[in-house]
């Protein structure tokens, strides 16, 4: 079957909106998806930023609040601003939640889970660094006691680490990113035209 | 008449595309449009920038080179990259065209130039920052000598620098941008949302 992988980082306001919109897009266009949680912050080191380039250059960080306010009003999503005045943090730390995406993405309840940390975050306002609450929206999308240990383990935090290599020598900077055979789209206003086109990829393509 | 400012600059890729849609696009919806050249160099610097973002984030430069591609066949725009081995020149120096479009857009010639000299940039792989091409396009959209001559006035260099000032002034970081109202819009992906905020705002809003 035709798909796309989707690549996303728990911190990124913008992957938001790709992983509430991305499987009702791609289903509609009968395309699977593959859902790939990584790691901005190696990357961003790469670049010399210690933080969200949305902090580092305010401007950019201003208009990224406004835009994300009117684009999850066009897509009927809830959501607010992150205050950090009011205590609120931003970027978030989003390595347990990565971890627990990557052990609920081997079992069933992954997409789930990655929504509901979105959720959390994004519409509600909440710190999504703390395992009580990801240990509870884990379990309440169906994770069982073993898988949430094994997304702790050894083996997870190195799946973890390899899959934000994988980004890197994928040439990804940024989140979210697709990818469709060997083209790359980035940000959540190529959701649509990576669908599309993996809807129309050659079969005998890679 | 409800209306759109478009901020851009010509060595802007994306302000290319936005240049040679924006008043098909505008008109369609009843939208006026004002066309605002200004200068990145100023705004990039004080980013720490000395150069393209795209020539400092290697990742982010092979990334829109291929996205441009994608965007520019979707819209039917001829284009190339500006291949540096090849001894073409990116990003190019856009300032004489700047003031050659400021003086052509208070006459009858500007968006014709404007759209003229993003042709030769990126459909035609030429350096638009020489005098001799960019006569020959102002002189080809109607332009008379002593319109030319104008655009290198002290006045024509000092509303230049103006309306840059004014870009930082409105919180611009980047281009195409567009403003309608108090809403600012980034990016030539955003055209679409800019003339339709600017259609259905209320009349008595600035």
């Amino acid at each position: 079957m035709k798909h796309v992988d989707f690549w996303f980082e728990f911190g990124s306001t913008y992957s938001y909106l790709s992983a509430m919109r991305l499987d009702a897009v791609a289903g509609a266009h009968g395309v699977a998806t593959t859902w790939k949680p990584f790691l901005l912050g190696p990357i961003f080191k790469s670049f010399g930023w210690e933080t969200s380039p949305f902090e580092i250059y305010k401007q950019k960080g201003a208009y990224m609040w406004r835009d994300m306010e009117r684009r999850a009003a066009k897509y009927g999503l809830p959501f607010q601003r992150l205050d950090k005045a009011s205590g609120q943090i931003f970027p978030q730390n989003g390595v347990a939640a990565a971890r627990l995406a990557l052990a609920g993405l081997k079992s069933t309840w992954g997409k789930d889970f990655c929504r509901a940390v979105y959720h959390a975050e994004f519409a509600e306002g909440r710190d999504i660094s703390g395992q009580e609450l990801l240990f509870a929206l884990a379990r309440a999308a169906g994770a069982d006691q073993n898988e949430i240990d094994a997304a702790f383990s050894d083996e997870t935090k190195a799946a973890l680490r390899a899959q934000t290599e994988r980004a890197i020598s994928l040439g990804l900077f940024g989140a979210p990113s697709f990818v469709a055979g060997d083209e790359l789209f980035w940000g959540d206003d190529r959701l649509e035209d990576a669908v599309i086109f993996a809807k129309e990829m050659d079969p005998a393509a890679p």
